[in-house]
């Protein structure tokens, strides 16, 4: 039985996903997420300076004072073309004329291969019989929907209290290849029936994304279609946030992130081709700017992925990518950990055996990468996987 | 019968290689480089903040007014650790007492794995017995012995005519893997037999750099042990250059350059797992900066590598990697090429079975990426190569 998951488990949601024969091989291609009260909604968007048409439209219409959906497309990404603006419009409106809102209330995108024109007709086709779908347990085909080279679905919820009542945020995201912060080619939607005021709600995406989506990479890749787009209907009836400040505003600022930072973490365990998740942690450092830089100097560094994909403890990539970052780095307090396994320390390989004892430790899907400088109170986390074999496939044959 | 090449086809200059014991499987690891009359020099090195023993060293004596000899070893990187920086002294002391110069007349390079022992003990031995065996003709060999993962030897030469003298600059590089701009993991020696002050050879350097090594990536990963060595002995005759300005430095500077530009092709072409030499040429922009970041930009892209490698026209990749580079980006008027054949122009797709005309470009050794923007008239040209298996081959399995 389906259950209420993901963009679904909040009040007044509903969601659902169908194929409406964009992808050839008839998997789910087309997602709609709707609230059923006109919501706040905020979103971020891809830094690249070329952007797909549906950043275009979803960018313009966060301008509206509310918001009722998400319609969302895998398979063609409609990215550039002389009809790709047209074709993003197109598809807000159908949607809009099928749950029976406005144009500028609905948030558009695509994800997929880039550079093919993409089929409107099937999908206001589709956008119409799937607006006649969804339903309130429906997030699970919509997280399916957005899927390209994932393998895995990605969604999750989270519930909370405020003002006595209890308040649920769930979401779901796809990406696995592309990622690199800054919106790389992933898309997140999360739903909330909280009551929030929209500069609220501004500030707690801009958070949540800062230390989750912005704290990923697989290829160091920054697509031009992505997004995360949230929206809160404050059907739970619990009283508005209307401050960035509070204990219900940290409350809900801490489920946001904690769904974000799942998210996020789906995704780098997904990342295409990957055998190992891996989490890279900096601490002791001055600054948190430095200690994210580094961390995420040693993530998307191709040596230390492909020396994770070999199960080598090679302490000299991941100390030479650390200095990479452009930070001062002073290696005699520096203390370097495999999976809790000291294999560098003072600026030095550490005594005895330690190759021995990271052996094993490199065997498990999840390796976790520790550097720590003593110079400071600041850390930082970042989330990636190996770079293998299976990538290049997957990217030299993407389109054939 | 062996040739006057590379770092010996300049007048007034020995060198050679030999097998001293560091690499476990007998190749050629040791090689020395020498004036016979004092020359001047200069370096430069890698960015990364991480620098190795031999970096410290190298850069020290760049203080000095003379200098004499390169030594260098392949095998192993003399990075870090308790003995690295004596190590590395110890190797320029060898080589300064084996040739009769001072210690700071010596330049010292490693390259290879990362974080072992510098085995001081042979190579010590293994200079002291070059040092006897360096001739005329002994350019390949050095060449041969500062490689690493490198496939093939990689040295050039070529005369110029300096006030009636013929001049010479030759030189050696190696470097397959860890390549991006700033000395990533990569040796360059480069030797002349003209005259020239120190400041004019500093900017010589400089901006030969700038316009070749500095213009590769392979993996965009840079390196903590790799240099630029250049020695002038003046040993051709030819009326020294003092200043920065003029027929002879335009005539040494482009003959300087011509090297680099050959030798840092050659290193990309032989990027470790390369199918491919991918030249990447941005014109039609407002500023030498942009266009050099958009190319770097497309060139490093996992995306676009791995694209090529799938010998696929995958225009979108190649415009999402230009977005990429953070500059401001009008597609309306850009034209995309691959080897010739337009792909996209004026924001779309090119009219016509443009696929069919790339497929058989596309199969070629030898691709070349052309983006230009119509909208001034700078450009830019970088060099890579693609992202195959065998590079996550090559690098999980390194150390084993």
């Amino acid at each position: 039985m389906a259950k209420r998951s993901g963009v679904t488990a909040p009040a007044g949601f509903r969601a659902g996903g169908m194929s409406c024969g964009v992808k050839k091989d008839g998997a789910k291609d087309l997602a709609l997420i709707v609230s059923d009260h006109p919501a706040v909604a905020w979103g971020v968007f891809t830094k690249n300076r070329v952007v797909g048409a549906p950043v275009t439209v979803s960018r313009a219409h966060m301008a509206s004072k509310t918001a009722r959906l998400v319609v969302a497309n895998s398979g063609n990404s409609n990215t550039y073309g002389k009809n790709a603006l047209e074709n993003a419009k197109k598809m807000a409106r159908a949607a809009a004329k099928a749950i029976g809102c406005a144009e500028r209330e609905a948030f558009v995108a695509s994800t997929g291969v880039i550079g093919q024109e993409l089929p409107i007709g099937i999908i206001e086709k589709g956008v119409d019989e799937l607006a006649g779908e969804i339903s309130l347990t429906g997030g699970g085909d919509a997280a399916e929907a957005i899927m390209t080279t994932d393998l895995v679905k990605k969604e999750c919820s989270r519930k909370i209290k405020i003002g006595g009542k209890t308040v649920t945020v769930g979401g779901c995201a796809k990406g696995s290849g592309m990622i690199h912060p800054n919106m790389a080619t992933m898309l997140a939607f999360l739903t909330t029936d909280a009551a929030v005021s929209k500069p609220v709600l501004k500030t707690i995406v801009k958070k949540a994304c800062d230390v989750s989506f912005n704290r990923i990479t697989v290829d160091g890749d920054t697509s031009t279609s992505d997004m995360f787009i949230m929206m809160a209907n404050g059907a739970s009836g619990a009283p508005a946030i209307t401050k960035a400040s509070g204990k219900a505003y940290d409350a809900l600022l801490g489920a946001v992130t904690t769904i974000c930072v799942d998210l996020a973490k789906k995704i780098a365990r997904d990342g295409e081709g990957a055998t190992k998740f891996i989490t890279v942690k900096t601490s002791g450092m001055k600054s948190e700017k430095a200690a994210c830089d580094v961390a995420m100097s040693i993530a998307k560094s191709p040596l230390v992925k492909t020396a994770m994909f070999g199960r080598d403890a090679n302490w000299g990539r991941i100390i030479g990518a650390a200095g990479n970052a452009g930070h001062p780095i002073d290696l005699s307090k520096a203390t370097l950990k495999i999976s809790g396994v000291t294999v560098f320390k003072n600026g030095a390989p550490a005594k005895g055996d330690w190759e021995a004892k990271a052996a094993p430790k490199l065997e498990k899907r999840d390796v976790t990468i520790s550097l720590d400088f003593s110079a400071g109170k600041a850390g930082a986390e970042v989330w990636t996987c190996d770079l293998t074999c299976d990538y290049i496939r997957i990217n030299a044959d993407y389109r054939s």
